[in-house]
């Protein structure tokens, strides 16, 4: 060993696990959501609330793990760094888990509306960049990589650009047709729940950048 | 004096001092949206982007301050759930800042569909409650009561009660009149804000909870 062993070392890797644990509860709880979606298939909606419990879960233990490490191991400079970007992190997860729910409860009115109206393609292509992001988001922080983060956050303006075109399309439909009201609705709430999926990717990016440079990017990188 | 004048208490004094502005930002920010829809004067959304610029700011400010006391403070218990409760109540204050900009943002859209639809009186009655649970939410952290958090828990499912129903009107108005389906839209998305807002000051009163008993409630206190 080059060097001593520190305990917080330990401890710092049990947290940072704990997180991707739960990240990759946040990844399958937004794939499920999105396959019941393509799939027309509401039971599988389910399994979004069961993930949504255990990310809660994971919230929790992460911030019981970061309070103890702030009051028995003194983390300075990176390491106090690391766990103020968890702490972040953390939330940012356990609101993603909570827009998959909300995904889901729309998912489950849409689908009963199905008829009415066809999902938009607009909606699953924004789903699969909004997917690439959180995964790329956090292989990001588990990798220090700040140039990745920095493509997560260019990504982030078409996800916007598609809400806006979604919304714009529904509301001439609507318009035009009274009884698509209801699986339009459920299309623009879902897309709103895919954009803040997005949002939360890169205020995870965010957090990656801060870490590597100790630049706090966020309200400068947009417009 | 009775007892011995710690450096960390000075630092912590700053840091709520801050906090406590930028929740006044956050507040007046709420109440010139809420004013402008009510007096039809677009004008008036105007300050709560000039306000949300000043919250930003607070927020990285707030961090620093917080990064900067756990890096040379060392602080232990009460002082340290102290810290990460502001680390947790800055995150909530940045995100109303947004949520009272994107009321300005949709209710600017409203105020152009205004002849096309009435603004339901239930939209003025929730925002009523949410500015309630913001300032309280506000007391309960200065005066760490963990009463009146408590309290404010409970106004939210009025809200979230109001919401659903505003939802199930606007939808109602859309399928029997087409031409008012943006006036429609746009006063549910405000509901939505509004909401969210209320979500944020229960997410504080939830730290204020936590800070008087270092019991985490978080997912406990809801169905």
């Amino acid at each position: 060993m080059t060097r001593a062993h520190r305990h917080i070392d330990d401890d710092i890797d049990a947290v940072r696990s704990l997180v991707l644990k739960m990240s990759g509860y946040v990844e399958a709880s937004v794939e499920s959501a999105v396959q019941a979606l393509n799939e027309k298939n509401s039971s599988k909606f389910e399994l979004v609330f069961e993930y949504e419990k255990k990310i809660n879960e994971c919230q929790i233990e992460v911030d019981q793990l970061c309070l103890h490490i702030l009051g028995t191991q003194n983390p300075l400079a990176k390491d106090l760094r690391l766990i103020l970007a968890i702490i972040k992190i953390n939330t940012d997860l356990e609101r993603m888990g909570d827009q998959a729910k909300n995904i889901a409860h729309h998912g489950k009115s849409y689908l009963e509306h199905s008829s009415q109206l066809a999902l938009t393609p607009d909606l699953k292509h924004m789903a699969g960049i909004a997917r690439e992001m959180i995964r790329d988001a956090m292989i990001a922080f588990t990798k220090r990589n700040e140039e990745l983060a920095k493509e997560v956050l260019l990504k982030d303006d078409s996800v916007d650009e598609l809400k806006r075109k979604i919304n714009k399309s529904m509301i001439e439909i609507m318009k035009s047709k009274p009884g698509a009201v209801e699986g339009a609705i459920a299309q623009m709430s879902i897309s709103r729940n895919i954009e803040r999926l997005a949002d939360h990717a890169t205020n995870i990016c965010e957090d990656v950048v801060f870490l590597r440079t100790g630049e706090d990017i966020r309200h400068s990188h947009q417009g």
